[in-house]
C-alpha cells in the first residue's frame, strides 16, 4: 500500500471548498463509522481511501487497491474534524434523477449544516425519496452535513434547483410549515405530496409561500418563540408518513 | 457605568467550569437575544450584566446599576462563543420544586449539549412542566445547552437526581422510547405521564428500563440506523400533547 503523496494531500485539503468539490463531482467522508458504511453501501462510487496504518485491518481487501496510507500528523492536516479520526474516503457523487410523484421534502434556504444533516437522517428513517432544495440552501456535501446525516447522504438524493420553478411545474400537493396554517393533525396527506420547510429565521420566501396548497402549523402549548426547523420537520414527517 | 474589573473578568471566566457554576448557584448567558429575553422574563435573578459600550442603549434603565462595561478585546477573552457578541449576563438559578402529577420528561444520560438544549426548547413549546435528569446527564447550564435552548432555560425547571429512585417513587405512568415497544401512535397518553428518553448511543439503562410501564417505538420506513434523540423526543411529545 502506497503512502498518500503530498500532491494528493493537497488535493483532499482543496476539497474543503465547495467550488472544488462541485467541480470534481465528489464528496469527502471522515470517521470510521461513516467511511465503513460508505464502503458497504456505496462501494462502486469510491474514488480513494486514506487510512492510518492501524486502521487498514478494518478495510475489506477489495478496497486495498484504492487505499493510501497516511501518518497521524498528516491526517490532522487534511482533516476537517477536530476530534481524531482514522480514515477519509472520497466518493463520486451519485447521478440522481429528479423523481416525479414521489413524496419529497423541499427546503427553502436552510442554512445550518446540522439542521440539513438531521433532516437527511429523518428522510432516511421515514423513507422519503428525495430532497429538493433552493440554490441558497446549505451544501449537502458540507462535512458537517455529512457527519450529522449519519449515512443518509449515501441514500437520499438531494437536488439543488430553482425551487419556485420546480414547485410550479408539478401538480403534487404542497404542504408548507407556516405560522398561521391549519393544525397539522387536522389535514389528510397524500402519499406523493411535497413538504416544504423554510429558512431557520425567515421561514418560507413569499414566492414559495404563494405555491403552497396547504399551510400547516404545529400548535404551541407553552411559551417558546419557535421550534427548530429539524424538530418541526420530524413532527410533520411523522404525521404525514403514519 | 463602571468598567468590569480584572477580578470580575476572571470570575466570569471561572464560571466556564461546571463546579464553579454549581458552587455559586448561577449561570451565564451570552448573546444579545438571549440576554435581552433574560432581562425581560428573569429580571429578578440578574446578578450582573456585562456589555460593550455600543450595546448599552439596548439595556433598559432599570438594569444599569448592575451593568459593567467591557472592551471588545476583553469580552473575547471571557466569552465562550467564537462568533462575536455584545453582552454577557450572569443570573442566579431558580429554586425549583420537583412537581408531582405533572407531565414530565425524564432524561437518562443524555450527553450532547445540543440535544439537551433542543429538548428544553421542545419542552418550552409543548408546555412541559419540568425535566428530571439522571446525574450523568449533561449540565443544563452548559453554555451550548443554554444557546440551543433559545430561552427555554428561563422557563423549564431541570432537576438532577437519582433517576431510578425518582421514577420508582411515583405512580405517574411512564413511557419510554425503546427499540422494541408499541407503535407510539397506538397507545393512549395520560396528561400527567412521564416520557423517558435514553442516552444517544446506549439508550435507556437496564434499571430505568425496568421501571417503564409502556415502551414506545417510532416505526422506521426507510434505512437509517436510528433517529436523533431530540427529533425522537419531538415526535413523541407532539403525539402525547396533541
Amino acid at each position: 500500500m502506497e503512502a498518500l503523496s503530498k500532491a494528493k494531500q493537497k488535493w483532499i485539503r482543496s476539497l474543503q471548498l465547495k467550488k472544488n468539490r462541485d467541480h470534481e463531482g465528489i464528496f469527502v467522508v471522515e470517521g470510521e463509522k461513516s467511511v465503513l458504511e460508505g464502503l458497504s453501501v456505496f462501494a462502486s462510487h469510491l474514488e480513494i481511501l486514506v487510512s492510518l496504518e492501524t486502521f487498514v485491518s478494518q478495510i475489506p481487501d477489495q478496497f486495498h487497491a484504492k487505499t493510501f496510507l497516511i501518518s497521524t500528523k498528516d491526517l490532522e492536516q487534511i482533516s476537517e474534524l477536530k476530534t481524531p479520526n482514522k480514515c477519509i474516503a472520497v466518493f463520486k457523487r451519485p447521478e440522481a434523477v429528479l423523481l416525479k410523484d414521489q413524496f419529497t421534502i423541499a427546503l427553502d434556504g436552510i442554512q445550518d449544516p446540522g439542521n440539513m444533516g438531521t433532516i437527511l437522517r429523518l428522510a432516511d428513517w421515514f423513507g422519503v425519496k428525495q430532497l429538493v432544495c433552493s440554490k441558497d440552501t446549505v451544501d449537502c456535501y458540507n462535512p458537517k452535513v455529512i457527519q450529522s446525516s449519519m449515512g443518509a447522504i449515501y441514500r437520499i438524493p438531494v437536488h439543488y434547483t430553482d425551487l419556485a420553478g420546480y414547485l410550479s411545474g408539478t401538480t403534487q400537493q404542497k404542504f408548507g410549515a407556516m405560522l398561521n396554517g391549519t393544525n397539522y393533525t387536522k389535514t389528510d396527506y397524500p402519499k406523493d405530496g411535497i413538504l416544504i420547510m423554510g429558512n431557520e429565521g425567515k421561514g418560507v420566501r413569499p414566492e414559495i409561500e404563494a405555491l403552497i396548497d396547504v399551510p400547516v402549523t404545529i400548535p404551541r402549548y407553552g411559551e417558546a418563540e419557535s421550534l427548530n426547523v429539524a424538530t418541526a420537520t420530524a413532527i410533520l414527517l411523522a404525521e404525514i408518513i403514519r
